[in-house]
């Protein structure tokens, strides 16, 4: 038995189901990593998971910051559900409910760069900001606008990950991993398309690879269109190819160039270095953001 | 004398100022239109319009939607200048100081986009809904997100007419006419890149001409970006090119294309007829809503 009240958090990716219990990044109680196989087997071990705790009535709420496209909205037929997914045996497959029936509490379901970007807002690189952009760029791309905790999206969550791009096929004729777009940012830029590209996993690329420096001018063409279109405070950018540090400075500096001086003298733009910056929170942002969610009064989601 | 408040609004654009005195559409009780030559002569004939309403306490508040970049920053040494524009003669000119200082009344300043915007939340195509997106579509381009009645910005107003876009340089090789981002959305598909390509002005272009196909193309690749990073519940597309009535359901074919089914099947975005509309106000969106932004209570500014 605890005295203070916990919280679940999952950031469900297409890799591993990372799942813990706490509340906050200074008071992480349990996690579990859960491969990411078929849907039922996988559910089951996160459910597994969770439910001693749901017993004893130490969590009452589990947030969960899921990959997509998630269907958010209310009161339709498939809510809950991830949707158009090109992940094999995930396409229409219901998230929200096996977790509710089978561990009876209330479960708060985003999108899985709604929740890091709730997370790097609460406790991380952006804390307190009134507007911030998150981007996870790894496995999939996607991003999540902020203003101040809340999400900005109309009658659907963001997917700025599938914004078209320039592409000259001339000096990179590779067409695109995406099946949905072809070449957008994710089919242009993602782990995957890394792979169709060059024939080898983003993870084994070595850093003095000359496609680096073409990585990071398309994810600076992706970030010039959200500057011009949002104009964050902060931008960060988390996931897995994320961790190649030397691609920071190469962004920037690209960002500079695409804008071309467009946006005024005295801007956020100036110092770069602090402008587009790692997550604060480390590979956490998302399972602690998910436990964010679950911490926000239910009226508020 | 007249017994109810009026009101001032100006769309100051880079043709013409439309000067209007009212509370709304249904009540304009005078109008004028400036053409716009340099800033000098053009802000003296907009005050001489104004100065008896004000004089006589008539008016006491002007909203003006303008063109920019403008420099909205309040403690900014530049605020209420148009700042980095190409438009000969107006760099870097101050627009609120003459107006407060000649005419002594409060002024309301914002983009010509925020201004149709919540001209057409206020009283048009996209009256009261919780998120809508308006764009102008001519001598520039440039476009408002609001949720609900108020701009979604963060560090500065959204220029999101210069997002890049997919652009294959071998079946089109015109190189932009934007001097700061070439080949952008403004610099592929403005009036003066129609020119600058074409070597006529696109008024004078046939409604058969194949171009306008291309045209589409690209406002559609654009509203696709806009949709998959903030899904707005209606686009109003409003400006001098948007007259040719005859692109709109290609537009929203083109949208629907590049999608590629992305988004959810019950989505806002399967009616397209209803979803991509020209403005409710017609050609007034930007007068009327200067109206509207001098009619918000001060302290919502």
């Amino acid at each position: 038995m605890t005295d203070s009240q916990l919280y679940g958090g999952i950031e469900a990716g297409g890799t591993k189901f990372m799942c813990v219990v706490g509340s906050g990044p200074t008071n992480i109680v349990d996690e579990v990593r859960v491969e990411t196989s078929q849907p039922g087997p996988t559910l089951e071990r996160v459910i597994q998971f969770f439910r001693p705790y749901c017993d004893r009535s130490q969590v009452s709420t589990i947030g969960v910051g899921s990959f997509g496209p998630l269907d958010l909205i209310h009161n339709s037929p498939s809510y809950g559900f991830i949707t158009s997914t090109p992940k094999p045996g995930w396409r229409n497959t219901d998230l929200l409910g096996p977790l509710v029936s089978a561990l009876g509490v209330r479960v708060e379901l985003d999108t899985d760069v709604n929740a890091a970007a709730l997370g790097e807002w609460t406790w991380g690189a952006t804390a307190g900001l009134n507007s911030s952009l998150y981007m996870t760029i790894g496995t999939g791309i996607g991003g999540a606008y902020l203003h101040a905790a809340n999400p900005v999206q109309g009658f659907h969550h963001s997917e700025m990950g599938h914004i078209g791009l320039p592409h000259d096929p001339d000096s990179d004729p590779f067409p695109g991993s995406c099946p949905f777009h072809g070449a957008c940012f994710e089919g242009l830029a993602s782990g995957p398309a890394i792979q169709l590209r060059l024939g080898r996993r983003a993870e084994d690329l070595p850093d003095d690879h000359p496609f680096w420096e073409l990585e990071a001018g398309y994810i600076a063409s992706a970030l010039a269109s959200y500057i011009l279109i949002l104009a964050p405070m902060r931008i960060v950018l988390g996931g897995g190819i994320m961790r190649r540090e030397f691609l920071f400075p190469r962004i920037r500096r690209q960002v500079l160039y695409l804008l071309g001086d467009y946006l005024p003298s005295g801007s956020l733009l100036e110092s770069t270095e602090s402008y587009i910056v790692a997550p604060g929170l480390g590979s956490h942002s998302g399972a602690y953001g998910a436990i964010a969610m679950a911490m926000k009064p239910a009226d508020k989601n």
